[in-house]
């Protein structure tokens, strides 16, 4: 079994319905509010890890390059953690690569982190169940817990133990689509584990955190229900009292394009005009348009002529962090 | 003296560092909060009212056509107002121009309100001294009532006898430039007096009228200061914050178009860059940027090389509601 100190996983990024902004605790990832997801099938990040005797330093390859600065230190950190758990201090050789851009508010370090999370603790030979797979990538990126768990996600608890997601409905319960609006392909001038820090900064931050629990509750009933016109005017108010604390914090973060607007505007006209599509947007430029399946081809060609559009990504429910049979190496 | 009951008034709009969004009372105009503006130069409205004995109803004309709808009725509601000041019953001839395109978030009705009620009341016998013409204007429009006051006004009061502007500093303090950058010049689907309605069902608005105390006190002192460094940032967080609010009401209003966001980046971009200017908006998508008048022409050539930015509009600190000895009749 030469291969006993290695393993690849795949996982998902998923979208949030009801967001996460903001820490309880910061060093533990503990949020300021539970929240409400879906993984993103189609779209993933394959990561290796094997831990080799002799090795005097971990080795981090992201996309076919050396990981640089506190990406690595990110990764590496994690990687520590899974060792303390193990009982190791055997260093890895880890590879990663992404199938869409990273760092435009596609959630990519929660498909990172989920995938390093199975990979890295099967590579140290433990086996976690999905609770406690959640929590441990919750540490390294708190979104990273709810890409964990397959279809449609909550992540709440109370403290570092109970702190994880759980599924509440799987991915074949109702066939959503997320058609997502590339605006923008730079990365972020301020990214997701900055700006979380920022949230208690912004004179409205408390007031969306008290608003929080009145929506994730329509929204978890709007899922279970199969209820798009119920979730989506949820999923838009929570996406803007989001960026209306991400505007008002200090400094401010303004992550919005002008072809983000227009996807907005656009999206607003679509439903006016009668279809039911609803927009949401994670801590960068790109729109998520949610509809149902019977809608997701016309949805994508408007998006398509939307001036400012560069591409359209179309999803739909994901699965689990799962195991495969083959590397990166 | 035949023009006895007939008057002309000029009017500018005004620009609100700290907003005014929502109301304590409807009616009344009571404000839910403070706010702090500086009067537009260059930008007005002129109005000429007679009151005409034998007339069987007002007539109303805005630029060049007769008022339709709401406005007319906005317009013969405030007459009434004057008419019962005056113990009059004369019906009233009335024809009003802008120079500027209304209903844009460039506050037409504050310069549309502010001239009637000095022409008006004028017109009518009365002559008001400037905190009694304030809050006649306010009970048309809340913020003409900034717009009664020359420079700097600070609009505050309790109730209906004190809610009123006053100067805070005259036009002659500080040449602050507003470069407004027109980026739409369609009528917005949702007006300012209907929006106003709308705030309290913002899970944000409490929040943010708890922030505007802080605020307020922070630009009264920077204004006072002819401190822009200091004032930028409060007017960009306070409008932002309104937005906020208007974003996560319901229904949403969505008032920016792509290139508001375009304008907002890229007045960022320049402060970045070493160069002092600061954004506000009101409830339309247009843009003001601010900035000393030493730097007036670099933003304005600047602001015109921006997509979408249809036109800028360059003004400075503007004087009272003022009498003209022409009429537009």
């Amino acid at each position: 079994m030469e291969d006993m100190n290695k393993a690849t996983a795949v996982a998902n990024p998923n979208i949030a319905f009801i967001k996460y902004w903001g820490k309880a605790h910061e060093a533990l990832n503990l949020p300021a509010n539970p929240s409400l997801s879906m993984n993103l099938a189609g779209l993933t990040t394959v990561t290796t890890v094997e831990f080799r005797p002799g090795l005097a330093a971990d080795s981090v390859v992201i996309d076919g390059g050396p990981a640089q600065d506190q990406a690595r230190q990110r990764v590496v950190a994690h990687l520590d953690r899974v060792r303390a758990l193990a009982r190791t201090d055997r260093r890895a050789l880890v590879a990663s690569r992404n199938d869409f851009p990273a760092g435009t508010g596609l959630a990519s370090s929660a498909s990172a982190f989920a995938a390093l999370s199975l990979a890295a603790s099967r590579a140290a030979g433990l086996v976690l169940d999905e609770g406690a797979l959640s929590r441990l990538a919750r540490w390294a990126s708190g979104s990273a817990c709810r890409s964990v768990v397959g279809g449609f996600a909550l992540w709440e608890g109370d403290d570092d133990e109970t702190s994880f997601a759980h599924q509440v409905a799987p991915p074949s319960f109702w066939d959503l689509r997320d058609l997502v609006a590339i605006v923008g392909r730079e990365h972020k001038g301020v990214g997701s584990q900055q700006g979380h820090g920022l949230a208690a900064t912004s004179p409205l931050h408390a007031a969306r955190l008290e608003a929080v629990p009145g929506l994730l509750a329509r929204a978890l009933d709007a899922v279970q229900g199969r209820d798009l016109a119920t979730l989506g005017p949820v999923v838009e108010a929570d996406a803007l009292a989001m960026h209306g604390v991400m505007m008002t914090s200090r400094p401010s973060l303004l992550y919005w394009l002008p072809a983000t607007v227009a996807v907005l505007q656009a999206v607003r006209a679509w439903r006016k005009a009668g279809m039911d599509v609803f927009f949401t947007l994670d801590a960068g430029p790109n729109v998520h348009c949610l509809c149902e399946a019977a809608r997701a081809d016309e949805v994508e060609g408007r998006l398509r002529r939307v001036p400012g559009v560069l591409d359209v990504l179309a999803s739909g429910p994901g699965g689990s962090v799962r195991l495969v049979d083959y590397d990166l190496f």
